[in-house]
């Protein structure tokens, strides 16, 4: 047996209360606070008392809310803040809930906490971390509170800490924790039972034990269910599944999250490339990347380039913003262009100017629908090579409907309104080239992006859109020009 | 102990390889086996030898390759094909793997799997199921099917399925299991584990087992972390946890699984209205549930009606998206009436028509910037009334920069394009009042969407383009004909 019991265990209690609606309850109730409280922000950053009686019981009764709160609310509380009413909930925090709170928050959102704290407040925050979880903060922390930090761990910590540092933040490495209870194969369950006893307590989530032979080389592992049903005279070895689901540090972590999913692990170990145990993976991180990676598939489709504090200063806001708008600007002037190469028969048909949007319009929306469900697809893994060219079929086929069915929709309806058999035509025909571009786009703008390496959401809906506009315009005036002048 | 050790669990073993790497590999391998026998489609269907030696050869290939996936991955396999090629991996898979497989797929492939079952096939698949697991079948299955099924089960197992099956799918009584080990508390922890020792088996995910009074009032949990290091001699009372995180049947799933998200919890027990325990939610039935909230969420934002089958066919895709395209059509008919209003400024300066897309679109980028990000923040609770108006204000300030700056550009593009000082500064009016537009509209839609019970992510993307757009060409054309005219 490798590991004496010896961890530390730093856990927040499950809340006290139950009830699912109590939180919402409660954040009301916090934002109402934190309205009240904002004039004082001065008075509670510097910590002289406030004259005023009222706000002194406010701020006593905003105090005991918080203090009720699991630092994963208070996390949920703190983003959902402007700056100053932020900083009041952030001073009146416990300290000692500083560190797990920090671990909840957003990244942007931790930005603006650290700058609010001294090297002080800043070490006594992070003092009771594990090692993966100070090595998930370091990043965002002064250069100067990681190295005095570290100084009061021991080896083996500094080690720990310095290779989840190591690993890019999509890698099994970076979400990887130290804390794990190992054992030997040839050791009777009961024998297992008894040395669990010598712990204070187990690390969160052990579902299973890790089966390691002397050179901690993984030989299997002992789920806590077969441990608790098997005859204490029976060996490990006997008990113990040998068919693992088992990660590499550098394994991407969306994948890790995958086979979460679909194996319904609670838990599973990280092996380096000699098969040597080195650290597992929880279902808590997974959910976190699962959760994350959904919302990076959104907020990237909509041209957002990361998670973005709610209530970011104006500045950071449009910084964050201004990649994609800028994009999109140039995107939209070359669809002007087009239109512009035409201004000799909007002069002659008016009603040119007046229709061309809808053709632009239905291919966007089109388009998006096509690019989101592909997007989808690919975020769970159902497409490869093969099967982009038979999607296409089909999302042609898809578009080939709709063009017609919407296409003579509305030209009869712009042939009675322009009086024109000819614009009716000109409708029918733009409306359904520009779906099959839209769908054609749709398919290929995400699997060309997945080809090249890069996240196939990254600001597609602004890509199609792109395509359809400048596309759907040249299509109904080129059309227009050639059978109506 | 009101429970007796006489689970029956069905679990499928975890797979043999390990690297997540293969599951890919071995996909890109089935993708291409059913390309090739796809042809050999109606000889498989009828059970019929196939001639050709060569097919023969990879059909068994497939069939191995098949046997050695997890239920999961033959059900993403599954998703992953077109109609008939889907069909050949359905005859193939092994019939006791049927039922977990049904589970695991979306609900639109299990209608075209559960078509292609006849009525012994569908009872044979469905007999090693849970009572939960039969009732989220149920509704996909024919009622004679369903009825039989239940014939065979114990009156206790009907009626877990009936009161399964009462509930709505976004309730938590849908995803509840039935099977969990519950203990009194006045029994010392030795006899715990000598009773959990009399099991075959223990239910998948416990953490935790559950302590109830003689009329099975929930009193606590005991978390098998603190059994195992708990004293033998000591009371269940002593060590058992009271502040327990517990559901209703007819809570919110979403809000559940912010639940488990934020208490990192791995099973929670479900109470009724006297605090009887009557089952279990698992992490596992979470992880889904987050990833289907995070899918619709995105689906809906584009006008997807639900998860749509990648290979439906084309007329399910057809009438699955036509709502959106529908109200598509009719606002861009309406942006159309808009620019028709105004035909007689653009007869007289052409040049409109060229730049009024520019204003229109920018505005639609921006309003899906911000509508996104709302979104996603509600998702996951943060936003409450006060809060609204005050991201408002955010994003008006956001918009108003923006807008400033984009303006400008654009509008000293336009100025040297058609040489107006005029038409450069309509430009940055217009940029900047429909900028403004798009951040108070993006911010209203999904707040009042939810106020109204509604989805707040329910085809807003359609929504903000069809007000920007239409707003955009009113705002600019509106401007040109006050001052340029």
């Amino acid at each position: 047996m490798s590991h004496e019991p010896e961890h530390k265990i730093h856990e927040a209690a499950e809340p006290a209360e139950s009830d699912v609606g109590r939180i919402a309850a409660d954040f009301d109730h916090i934002h109402a606070l934190c309205e009240i409280l904002e004039p004082a922000f001065p008075q509670i950053e510097a910590g002289t008392p406030i004259e005023d009686e009222a706000l002194r019981v406010k701020l006593t009764e905003l105090t005991v809310l918080l203090s009720e709160l699991h630092p994963a609310d208070v996390a949920d509380v703190l983003e959902s803040l402007p700056q100053r009413e932020r900083n009041i909930v952030w001073l009146l925090v416990a300290p000692e809930d500083d560190g797990e709170v920090l671990l909840e928050v957003s990244d942007s959102v931790r930005e603006t906490l650290i700058e609010s704290m001294d090297k002080d407040e800043l070490l006594a925050a992070i003092d009771d971390l594990d090692a993966d979880e100070l090595a998930e903060l370091a990043d965002d922390l002064p250069h100067q509170v990681v190295y005095e930090a570290l100084q009061t761990r021991d080896e083996e910590e500094r080690a720990q800490v310095q290779a989840a540092m190591s690993y890019e933040d999509d890698q099994v490495g970076a979400i990887m924790d130290f804390e794990l209870v190992s054992i030997r194969a040839d050791v009777a369950c009961e024998v297992v039972l008894r040395y669990l006893r010598r712990f204070e307590s187990l690390p969160d989530h052990t579902d299973k034990i890790f089966v390691v032979d002397e050179n901690d080389i993984l030989k299997g592992v002992l789920p806590i269910r077969s441990l608790l049903v098997a005859d204490p005279e029976e060996l490990v070895e006997n008990v113990m599944a040998t068919d693992v689901v088992r990660f590499r540090p550098d394994d991407n972590v969306e994948e890790a999250a995958q086979a979460f999913e679909r194996y319904d692990l609670v838990t599973a170990p990280v092996i380096d490339e000699n098969k040597k145990l080195i650290g597992r993976i929880t279902i808590d991180e997974i959910v976190d990347v699962i959760r994350e990676e959904s919302e990076a598939d959104m907020l990237n489709m909509a041209g957002l380039q990361e998670e973005e504090d709610l209530f970011a200063p104006i500045l950071d806001s449009v910084k964050n913003r201004w990649m994609w708008l800028a994009i999109n600007l140039c995107t939209a002037f070359l669809a002007s262009r087009v239109i512009g190469a035409f201004e000799g028969s909007i002069e002659k048909i008016v009603a040119l100017a007046a229709l061309m949007p809808i053709v632009a319009g239905i291919g966007g929306n089109s388009g998006n629908q096509t690019i989101t469900m592909i997007v989808r697809a690919m975020a769970v893994g159902q497409i490869t090579g093969i099967q982009a060219s038979k999607l296409l079929k089909k999302e042609v086929g898809v578009a080939l409907v709709n063009g017609v069915l919407w296409g003579s929709v509305m030209g009869l309806i712009s042939w009675v309104l322009y009086d024109s058999l000819g614009i009716g035509l000109v409708m029918v025909a733009a409306m359904t080239l520009n779906l099959l571009l839209a769908a054609t786009v749709g398919v290929l703008i995400p699997v060309v992006l997945d080809k090249a390496g890069r996240d196939p959401a990254l600001g597609s809906s602004v890509l199609i859109t792109a395509v359809t506009d400048s596309g759907g315009f040249l299509i109904f005036l080129g059309l227009a020009t050639i059978f109506l002048l």
